[in-house]
């Protein structure tokens, strides 16, 4: 049995979770093909209805979140579909990977890692070709720290050319206001491990009525991620396959604690903590990734690594002489940022001991602020 | 939140959670991409190859068992492969059902559900279309409670035919012999809540030399099930996508104990629940879908429903008045049989109390022991 030391995790999931949750998961398994399991499968699809603001379907898959990605592209399109990737980070890269694995054809529409996604470009790319079937896009982009304007590029890819929007939203759903519905998007995908409080193992996705008009004649091949099937199961209260029980007990707390807060409140943690993050990375004399406060996740913060620093080895001493857990840049951003994870039960206590961590191995490294 | 009795479980998975797992799935998460996830990940799979007997790759997704399934046919097989499907129930199905629905060209090899499948006629279907590439078989079929010759099959597949050999393990490894190299086992797929004594979510495939030839011109489509990927972030000490943290925590004190019991001893305890559960089963006057012992799974016994006697009753009412939680027939065995789980940790005691509650229950729905 491996045993690790207790960390300040401040990645950007998987997240801590709170004692009461890891509780509420030690609980005995159930049957779930049982009334029990019916009742429970039931009311956490209603609950993260209400957390996902839709009336939309909504089905649980046993999978990270990529799995819900991977279910919202091929369930809706055919191989051949053109399809619109707008990217600026390396998971809206996975998600146009993901199409393009199915047989889609991409126009893969890339911005600077750091910036927002532009919906006058999608407004231009939608106008140059209207064969497009199908816009990707990422909501927050856990890559580089950076919320995409979902409600704009919704706003156009519906409001102006009616076409399917597919939407990434594993770091921003229980975070920040995506109300699905509101904005009309038709595939929304997240997962367990970032706002909702639980461990890593089980994906969400909502299907609007677009969607599910897309679904009858998709035919990209699909068995486990199949929506035909979990909506045929959860009919009768449910799963497919066989679903992660334990993450579905925390995940029934998690919501319950949710939805007493209040989504907004929820929201305004977020807002909150993020922004005593920023201010904190400031008074270190560090840059944010992000150029602008006004597109800087509330979830997730991006950290350029002054010029001269090694960053891996600021990320690992942080780690190894103060017990906070950051995480590296992904991609093409290895060794150029680093990133603190500020989502689901993180407080500002925790992230004044990421600073005070921080600011204690900053000279270590030979950085001195400006 | 819910709050559900505690239960006798005896369905055929989930199997219950011993509670120094339990506690060892209650620790903080870590990051994925850390240097304590590799400890983790690398000792659990160098544990799994153990318990598989095998050298051959091997790959923990976070999925249900029906992923690893998927996965063994999307790496190995291209639309229009002709695939032999020998099936005696619903698992046999669904593996079928996954090949059809990437496109294999399947034959259909069916026989009785209650029987096993026949190495001869598989033999001669063999013989007859020497385009078959692949085979593929349920190990222990979960639905009918039949433990499959799987040696002879692979005898037959592979030392006679040299063809690939996919095997569904869900419900047999960790609790009865399958020697993955003894036998010669090209792809091998099971999950956690059977054997592994920890909850759904996570699955394992091992993939053989021949495999990885296979998945070298391989074409079905895949991007989350996609084993190249698993491979390639498995020689960093990670997964490519977020992985279930907490199961694999239990599954790292599981396959502690697993191998510290000894693999004879894990084998030889099934043999010996398996018979009493079968020996209960006659003494009470009921009759076992396995015509022959020899057959009759050691991890899942299914019992016929006696003639005029309603199943589901039969079942309800054990559950809602004795607080035991047995399992029903699937498909087209559905009120015909109920069925006993009696995987991983269930003890002789569990199986007296369920045969206790079988007894009272019998003469209150009518029937009376010959």
């Amino acid at each position: 049995m491996l045993n690790f030391p207790e960390q300040n995790l401040r990645t950007p999931g998987p997240t801590p979770i709170p004692d009461d949750i890891v509780e509420a998961m030690s609980r005995p398994m159930i049957n779930h093909r049982g009334p029990e399991f019916l009742e429970l499968l039931t009311r956490v699809t209603g609950q993260l209805k209400q957390v996902f603001m839709t009336a939309n379907d909504l089905y649980i898959l046993t999978a990270s979140g990529t799995g819900s990605l991977e279910a919202s592209i091929v369930n809706t399109l055919s191989p051949g579909d053109k399809v619109l990737s707008a990217t600026a980070g390396a998971f809206g890269d996975r998600f146009t990977d993901i199409a393009k694995a199915y047989g889609a054809e991409v126009e893969h529409l890339q911005f600077e890692w750091g910036s927002i996604v532009d919906p006058e470009a999608i407004r231009k790319s939608l106008s140059q070709d209207p064969q497009i079937k199908a816009v990707l896009v990422t909501h927050n982009e856990t890559s580089t720290g950076i919320t995409h304007p979902l409600a704009d590029v919704a706003s156009v890819v519906k409001g102006e050319f009616d076409k399917l929007l597919l939407v990434d939203a594993v770091s921003s759903l229980a975070c920040v206001p995506l109300p699905v519905d509101g904005w009309n998007c038709d595939l929304v995908g997240t997962a367990s491990q970032k706002g909702f409080m639980i461990p890593p193992g089980l994906a969400f996705i909502s299907i609007s009525e677009a969607g599910h008009e897309a679904q009858a004649s998709a035919t990209m091949p699909r068995f486990y991620f199949d929506l035909a099937e979990a909506q045929s199961y959860l009919e009768r209260g449910q799963t497919p396959w066989t679903p992660a029980i334990s993450a579905l007990y925390g995940l029934s707390l998690a919501l319950d604690k949710l939805l007493a807060e209040g989504l907004e409140n929820v929201y305004e943690r977020h807002t909150n903590i993020a922004q005593i993050t920023r201010d904190g990375v400031k008074n270190l004399g560090l840059e944010l990734l992000a150029q602008d406060d006004a597109y800087a996740s509330d979830t997730v913060t991006a950290i350029k690594i002054p010029e001269n620093i090694d960053g891996a080895k600021l990320v690992n001493m942080v780690r190894t002489e103060e017990n906070v857990v950051l995480a590296g840049g992904q991609g093409k951003l290895s060794g150029k940022i680093f990133r603190i994870g500020h989502m689901g039960a993180v407080t500002p206590a925790d992230i004044e001991e990421v600073m005070e961590a921080i600011k204690i191995v900053l000279p270590k490294v030979g950085f001195s602020a400006p």
